[in-house]
């Protein structure tokens, strides 16, 4: 243990950027396992992510990827497999096979509908106030899918459980953790607020969702992984 | 055992569809642990996948779900992964983390490339000649990005391994098995011909991968998993 995390025989290398929502909850993995790993954080805005170095290990130039003795993964979700795998306490895919079932159909659910929604209402957001403006039909569509997938959430902790998919924090935990904060921060935009949104504030319309957010964001670990870029001013 | 598969304590009932990639690979799953189930092949045009039976299981009214006796698991790398904790040998995750990685990597990058270009490519190929024309450009464009997703698995074969990801067929076969499938149907359709996408003969540009394919087609209960609508004439 060196600061209260797991020492691994062999060095765990992350590499990141700051901002990637996949890198996010790769990274989050590592810190529920309370693993001790090499933080790389490469910079987007200089290509880092696409040097020969890096593209000897993911040849397709994404982030995150994982380098662990001979074994180089990335994809978020192989990562979070591996990390499970490799490090089974605690576990981040369910302590039993129904926990198992819940969380991957958590996050393929995430994965499968609340991305591409979240995509459509933030993408735009991040642009120009014309732009929104002319988007602003199917940013309002976007929004009403998205708030249907966001009540299934709350409709879910409103029936029990402190976590989303099981009895301790899991990757569907992380997965969603990082949506609702990217979620927030779009939503916060000074673009946002003509459009009528509905999402803010969280609590108001979504307590249990608001809790639990609040909840994860104090676990261990956890405060560590915000991207670097959104708490500089 | 019954006809040499595995007897479970709690029946496993597996819903389906013809013709649906997710069912199609969960089942794979099933068969690769020569599981012994009961299947109940639901007709999408009788809407049988919306039933208030099936929105009970699934209230997004999709298949494949799988039922073992309280646990219901929708999503089809969930079942997957579900299959894989409750009966775990043989492994399609891999036997080793190092497999699991590169199972799931595989996984994940077929459902995050393999599948868009493939339903890019292939879906104008089932409606009308005149769509087919109309977007023959990006049909075109569509295949030469999916030729490379190709090339890379082909490489991947020909490096070694009888499976892509495992030393035994795993999830990535299964995943990349029904994609294959699919592109070969739709690439053998007569409104495909005057497009020259080069997908066929398989075995002329990708020799590795239509053995892979041919070796993956022969392993046990695979051909209880073809498609009904596909031999029916």
């Amino acid at each position: 243990m060196a600061n209260g995390r797991v020492m691994t025989d062999t060095t765990l290398t992350f590499y990141w950027g700051s901002g990637s929502p996949w890198a996010w909850r790769a990274m989050l993995g590592l810190e529920l396992k309370g693993l001790s790993y090499e933080s790389k954080i490469l910079q987007f805005s200089k290509g880092e992510h696409r040097s020969p170095e890096m593209l000897a290990r993911n040849p397709r130039g994404k982030v995150p990827v994982l380098v662990h003795g001979d074994v180089v993964v990335y994809e978020s979700l192989a990562i979070l497999a591996y990390l499970d795998r490799a490090f089974p306490e605690p576990p981040i895919f369910g302590a039993t096979p129904q926990e198992a079932a819940a969380v991957w159909r958590l996050v393929s659910e995430h994965d499968a509908y609340v991305v591409p929604l979240g995509t459509r209402v933030i993408r735009p957001l991040f642009t120009s106030p014309e732009a929104v403006a002319e988007k602003a039909d199917d940013i309002r569509a976007g929004a009403d899918e998205l708030h249907k997938e966001l009540g299934t959430v709350e409709a879910r902790l409103a029936s029990g459980g402190q976590w989303l998919a099981s009895k301790a924090p899991s990757a569907a935990d992380a997965a969603y953790f990082v949506s609702v904060q990217q979620i927030l921060r779009a939503a916060g935009k000074p673009a946002a607020e003509p459009l009528g949104l509905g999402l803010l504030p969280l609590e108001q319309k979504y307590p249990k969702l608001a809790a639990w957010a609040e909840r994860f964001a104090k676990v261990p670990g956890v405060a560590r992984t915000w991207p670097p870029h959104w708490t500089e001013k």
